[in-house]
């Protein structure tokens, strides 16, 4: 392999790779980045048990300056490499392999590195029995952002660190839930010109190194196989296995009918709760208190050894039954989070049960948080 | 004590303050802010083992809105007190006290949080028998930054981590060494009302608070006392404590004779050490070889496991006998830093011996970084 390449275009595209490559892995290999030349491209991959990207720099990409002299492949430390390439000198770099030793130049400088044989390193996964689908990359970003926060992070049940996706015709219904919350977002996809059924879970934390990729695309093409799905951008391809097994069955999580509302603006709302849970992050229980009664709302937190706080909430407006409930204020800062802007409705039933936030005037649960709340007494 | 505030004023105030407060620390109420209420300011310290900062808010500062209903003080736990101010909803604020309560109220939210006595807060050092000097902020800064590189970070010779400090007249010397390198300023103060003759040890991670406060003043008030430092700026004085013991003698450890010299910009030699540093960092004692012969040098780092780098300088010239030297990237690194910007002479006697790097064309030593090499062989 002999090649010589424009050092910024490199190293954007190292960076795409580098977010499926980690430095804790059991596979020694996957700590490498996989660097294949063909006789009209040049080809990254970067691989962790969950997600791999591949991304191609084209001949016929003129700014890329790519100057391909001999085809060939090799695996080299990604961190490591990636760093040198960081910190040559030039505008330019040849990259060049004696065995499985890459010669770097660039500049005066000279790196000699040590390799693996790109032999060794696995293959992407075959994709059979595929559907795909084209989808706006802002819509999508979206579906994934009001989503994302309610999956769960522990693995004591696996199915949980899932987003579970159901396509039926250009309808998409997402779900995340860590058994304390729940998020749900349905669109009704634009402009797709198939139509898909399916139903698969994908790991949420794929999509914490998917959606960078989004930022400025146009449309992604998503393709599901059995068990994996890829997301096809502009010469990247990102892959990520699916999670097996059943999704819980949701919607009769859902309530129906609520006894309270609130309406507020979410922003408001937000600023109450990041003062209320300054108290109650420094409390053994991290729970703060709503009050509702006769129009007026009041948040307060507690922390036995600090202090206390207390505050009005600036409501548009609250009807229907007293209510005194107790939650835990980051899932309700993350849930006023992907809808901040807006005015939101919280609607509760009891001071034992799930209640919602959803944006002002959504009907059918097309965007909709539930919480849990903590029982107090 | 009530007043209230403007409240980015107060949240300045608080942010200089918490520069010397530490939430390890041995001493509880030092975890704390001190505020205190006079007729016509407010004050707030910060304090911990090595430093302690006071700054007034003046009720002649019409900007600050302070507005004093009852005079007294409190103290408060600081990390946390500031974290409240800082999310409170309005612009202004109103703290009162009820015995070791305080009441902060800021539009519809109010903060009830306990503190502790002001009595029992530890009092600023009394500094007796005072030498005073006004310096120029920019000065002392540039000074402060070319040498305390040098300082030992760690505690086994105590007397390492100070800045020794000799000033005769209108002339200050600055010296640190951690024994495997040196830095020495000497400055010939600019439009200095009175000469002072001392001579004072600072812990030089005393100037890492200092130095931003430094930002943006014009001349600092320097006050040296038997075992207290204090820098009096616009409303702020920043105290530290002196080392004692006796800093060792300096001077003979400066070669006056050099073998070999090398003259090259700053910057390309700064990036080439970033390289060679790269592999060096890799292995186990972390050393880059210098080879200076017939006027090239050339720049190499390696390590087993990971490759090598290899690289020839841009030099302006190397004169004088061939060398093969190795020494650690991180201590030229620190040193090329400071001189970033300028062409640098590295002077050379031995490979055993240490060598000195100084701006080009400089003499007496005004401006001179030592490094000790590392025996290879």
């Amino acid at each position: 392999m002999h090649f010589s390449i424009h050092r910024p275009t490199f190293i954007k595209a190292l960076n795409i790779v580098m977010r499926a490559i980690s430095s804790r892995t059991t596979i020694p290999i996957l700590t490498n980045v996989k660097i294949t030349l063909n006789q009209d491209e040049l080809i990254l991959t970067g691989s962790n048990v969950d997600i791999s990207i591949e991304t191609r720099i084209l001949q016929s990409d003129t700014s890329a300056q790519l100057d391909i002299q001999t085809t060939g492949g090799i695996t080299l430390p990604a961190a490591f490499f990636t760093n040198i390439i960081k910190h040559l000198p030039d505008e330019n770099l040849t990259l060049s392999t004696e065995g499985l030793r890459a010669l770097i130049t660039s500049g005066s400088a000279s790196f000699n590195i040590n390799g693996q044989d790109v032999q060794n390193y696995p293959h992407l996964p075959e994709m059979e029995d595929i559907q795909s689908l084209k989808v706006s990359a802002a819509q999508l970003n979206e579906l994934i952002s009001q989503t994302k926060i309610s999956a769960s992070t522990q693995e004591s049940r696996p199915i949980l660190t899932g987003m579970h996706l159901e396509l039926a015709g250009n309808s998409v219904k997402a779900v995340a839930t860590d058994s304390h919350r729940l998020s749900q977002r349905i669109v009704t996809l634009t402009g797709t010109e198939t139509t898909v059924n399916a139903d698969v879970i994908i790991p949420a934390k794929s999509f914490n190194e998917l959606q960078p990729l989004l930022e400025g695309q146009d449309r992604v093409d998503i393709k599901l196989a059995a068990n994996q799905a890829v997301f096809d951008l502009d010469h990247t391809s990102f892959y990520s296995r699916l999670l097996e097994g059943n999704y819980p069955e949701t919607d009769r999580l859902i309530p129906s009918e609520s006894a309270t509302e609130m309406k507020i603006d979410a922003a408001h709302l937000l600023g109450a709760i990041d003062r209320a849970s300054l108290l109650s992050h420094e409390s053994r229980n991290n729970v703060v208190q709503l009050l509702l009664s006769q129009g007026k709302a009041e948040l307060s937190g507690n922390s036995q050894e600090i202090g206390q706080v207390k505050e009005t909430l600036p409501v548009k407006s609250v009807v229907g039954e007293d209510l005194d409930i107790s939650f835990n204020p980051d899932y309700v800062r993350d849930a006023l989070r992907v809808l901040n802007g807006k005015t939101v409705e919280l609607k509760f039933t009891t001071n034992l049960r799930p209640f919602i936030i959803i944006p002002e005037g959504e009907t059918d649960n097309k965007q909709l948080q539930l919480i849990t709340p903590v029982r107090t007494f």
